[in-house]
């Protein structure tokens, strides 16, 4: 086991317009893709403990447009959010979903950028690092990501090298176009209003370690982020489909060299006992579909009876939880709680047999409450490892 | 216009496990056909001001079966509804639903009773009178209705006045069912505990007056229903595809005959307009799909602007609101509140540029915040008509 890296408690947002400017860590952004997280109101995901949310890029830039959501005062305020917001590059969906009409020519990627169309409507669209960056400030984030190219798995060493290399280059220029437009800003308010300190007056900007699974290209790939220098540190190309070992060799190769004072941000994980895994080594951040996409199957998390998070093993985590399908006709006379280690909505007021029953008519309040659940446990977990 | 007969202004509940035992009239029932208004919780429904909500009978029989559903203590607590219920007879849906395969074997009515399938599997369910109170008392119903085979419009004097005989005789099969049932509940109760007034301890038992659209029918079965004495009567076999003028004459017809201390409910109606005048006539109760199925298409009820209910003209309604539809491409930045004599969640919180964009999007929280908005409007629109 490598050495756990010392912890930040907090990451301060410094966006006045930001009712809630601190996020305690570490933590977890239910993801509301296209300004709303599936079924659920601000108010609920408040009331499951939810410290920020995280907005895509490329499908709020599609729909409705950054200009709209800019012009809306934000994506916080557009969607009624009064807390912190993260949102991704857009770069990830750009080759998952434009890539995906099978039409190889529909993605082109060249050192500028990358050109594609819009599945929907066959439109065009060029994205840049600078058009990445312009967008996510458009939208009032608070976190902005830099734009990523995230090659597949299984990936060749030769293409995982010229990859991180354009990307390195593309987080150089993401970084000197933040800098303009907050220099730009800064300026603009100068006239206008008091200076703030630099710090307490713009989003934060975080660089995204890539080299696929190749040890001297993840750490190549983080001496040069460090270098250019960022709020804080992603690790991305994870979750793309690799063995999940390779996942916690990465963390190993990468998360010593990262500074102890900047959040550290493992994209697009994970399964609970991932979570811990990475939590212990140091990681403050994450997102996953893994709650949202499983509620609405009726896939649920359950805390293993009587066990608390304070004596789960950390080497062997997936003994703090089970998963019970709700759709399964053996709860059909269920009337016990879902989870009796849960204070949610949906468990202090409904059953595993109501619930099971809203699944077998197909009611949509069954994925409403579901969802509910789901992110409360992950909720609960990060609250836990916050201890 | 024909005389406008007495009001009541509440309707007394008498079961004790209910805790909102006061229904104020008139009133409109969001429709839980299957345990649940589509996509909101009772906590939204209690705030939008809903007095009762509707369950279905057939619905809830074939799934999850009323015996479940009285395991867990009546459909009120099963979804954690606090207040009353009305349960249609699922006579309606019998014939509308199992009787849509096409197959017209697939449902038999004799004197005794209805045979069909249920068209998800094919299994076979026999509908009588009887069996239909049995199952309204099982699922905890708080306002129970009998029987009712629902004719087709148009539908000949000849087939009407036939049904309608058969329907009398259900009617009473199923008053007869009603009070055996009461009689050895109460018996059962005497031995264990203190004796309440018979009235205080009972769902109430509606009749339905059918008859089509002919005057002497009409009036035949709201005597023939008089003469058997219920606790409330109901105008059944309008909005099944008749000229909406033909409601109006039907309510000329039957309501001078009604008693006034009496409940009565004029089922599956209607637009805004059409309540407004049917309340002015005598009217205490309504249920409609029109707000919750319009929300989620996106067709929205807004008052007209500066107008209130206070001012509208009752001979013609129409001029107190508008539709708009949010799906439409003029809302895209119509950063208006929805309706601003509206104060639901929705219109507090969100814009029509929300809104739209969230059902361009296909995001399902579109036809929940639709939904509350659409369901205010007719619960305002209640309160109103209570002035």
């Amino acid at each position: 086991m490598f050495k756990i890296t010392g912890r930040i408690d907090k990451i301060r947002i410094g966006k006045l317009s930001t009712m809630h400017g601190v996020i305690n860590t570490p933590f977890f952004l239910p993801i509301a893709t296209k300004g709303a997280v599936k079924q659920l109101s601000p108010e609920e995901l408040r009331e499951l403990g939810a410290e920020a949310i995280l907005g895509n890029t490329y499908h709020l830039w599609l729909r409705p447009g950054e200009k709209l959501v800019k012009y809306a005062g934000g994506l916080q305020k557009f969607m009624n959010w009064n807390g912190p917001m993260l949102t991704d590059s857009g770069g990830y969906q750009v080759f998952s979903l434009a890539g995906r009409r099978g039409d190889k020519d529909s993605v082109k990627l060249s050192e500028k950028g990358v050109e594609f169309r819009d599945p929907a409507d066959g439109k065009k669209y060029f994205m840049t690092p600078e058009k990445s960056i312009e967008i996510q400030l458009a939208l009032g984030s608070d976190i902005i990501m830099v734009l990523d190219e995230c090659p597949p798995y299984p990936c060749s060493r030769e293409y995982a090298k010229k990859s991180l290399e354009r990307k390195t280059r593309w987080a150089e220029r993401c970084l000197k176009y933040f800098d303009k437009a907050q220099r730009a800003k800064r300026k603009a308010k100068n006239k206008s209003a008091k200076l703030k300190t630099e710090k307490n007056n713009r989003p934060l900007l975080f660089g995204i370690v890539q080299g696929s699974v190749y040890k001297d290209l993840r750490q190549e790939s983080t001496k040069q982020l460090l270098a250019l220098g960022f709020d804080g540190y992603a690790i991305g190309g994870v979750a793309v489909g690799e063995p999940r070992e390779k996942m916690k060799k990465i963390l190993e190769w990468v998360l010593p060299l990262l500074p102890e004072d900047r959040p550290r941000y493992l994209m697009g994980l994970g399964r609970p006992e991932e979570i811990v895994f990475a939590v212990a080594r140091g990681i403050d951040m994450f997102d996953c579909v893994i709650p949202t996409r499983n509620a609405r199957h009726g896939s649920l998390f359950v805390w293993k009876n009587g066990d608390s998070i304070s004596t789960m093993e950390i080497e062997s985590p997936r003994l703090f939880y089970q998963t019970i399908n709700i759709t399964n006709a053996k709860y059909k006379k269920d009337f016990k709680t879902i989870d009796l280690n849960c204070d949610c909505y949906t468990c202090r007021n409904y059953t595993r047999a109501y619930l099971r029953h809203l699944f077998a008519v197909g009611e949509p309040l069954a994925g409403r409450l579901a969802t509910i659940h789901n992110l409360k446990f992950y909720q609960d977990l990060m609250k836990n490892l916050r201890k």
